[in-house]
């Protein structure tokens, strides 16, 4: 794998904007760092991009597993995070459901995602997209 | 809304089977009940449920928000759930994701979501269903 291979972006069902954003990401061939593999250091890193991006964490439960691997959870005031990490193979699997899809919670997710991955270091990229929540005229009588 | 409108499920992404599988759900019309309310309650139904599936909880935290609604999350060994409920509309978006996708784990997601979904009652359901992880093949230099 090269790390010039460009991102790939999946986007499913547009719909209207206030309706919540949920994106999935896989993050391959992350480097086996210390954020990577331990629990506590990938929480720290977590909460403070969070807070700089203007984003208030409720809570958050980081477990550490065995040989080695984190898997996190963070609940926001109107969101949540959860992230795998397998630093055996450099995979991750990252997930980003921001309850209100508006111009400044996609700012705040991007801001955070990006700043995610300048500390993991993912080779490729592969983000899956998904607009949470049916309209009306869906969930209607047809 | 009737309660005899069919379930909409959308499959994205069939891969191969090693991959993670993720349930993305959103049910509506959800009766203002006790376990769509209060936190404390709602924990203890997703824990009971996924012990009765064979699913062993490594831990949860769930947040009660004022005036209402829950968000929680439940790590599992290889799996994360996250719930959010806004009582006053009666919806609930719900997220399964198991780390392997196999036949055992899929059998004890479908148990855990029938069992919520009985004590939610929600008039309709719409689950998207993401294949987490993508194969070799992808990952790969062209």
């Amino acid at each position: 794998m090269s790390g010039r291979r460009e991102d790939k972006v999946v986007h499913l069902r547009t719909r209207s904007p206030e309706l919540g954003i949920h994106l999935l990401a896989e993050w391959y061939g992350c480097p086996r760092s210390e954020t990577l593999r331990r629990a506590d250091t990938l929480r720290v890193v977590c909460v403070q991009l969070l807070r700089e991006s203007g984003l208030q964490v409720v809570s958050s439960l980081f477990e550490q597993f065995q040989p080695s691997g984190v898997v996190g959870t963070l609940v926001l005031s109107d969101a949540h995070i959860a992230i795998h990490t397998w630093p055996d193979t450099g995979f991750v699997a990252l997930d980003f459901y921001a309850c209100h899809d508006t111009q400044n919670s996609r700012a705040a997710v991007s801001r955070v995602l990006a700043g995610l991955r300048e500390v993991l270091r993912p080779v490729w990229v592969h983000t899956t997209e998904v607009n949470r929540g049916v309209t009306e005229s869906e969930t209607s009588e047809p």
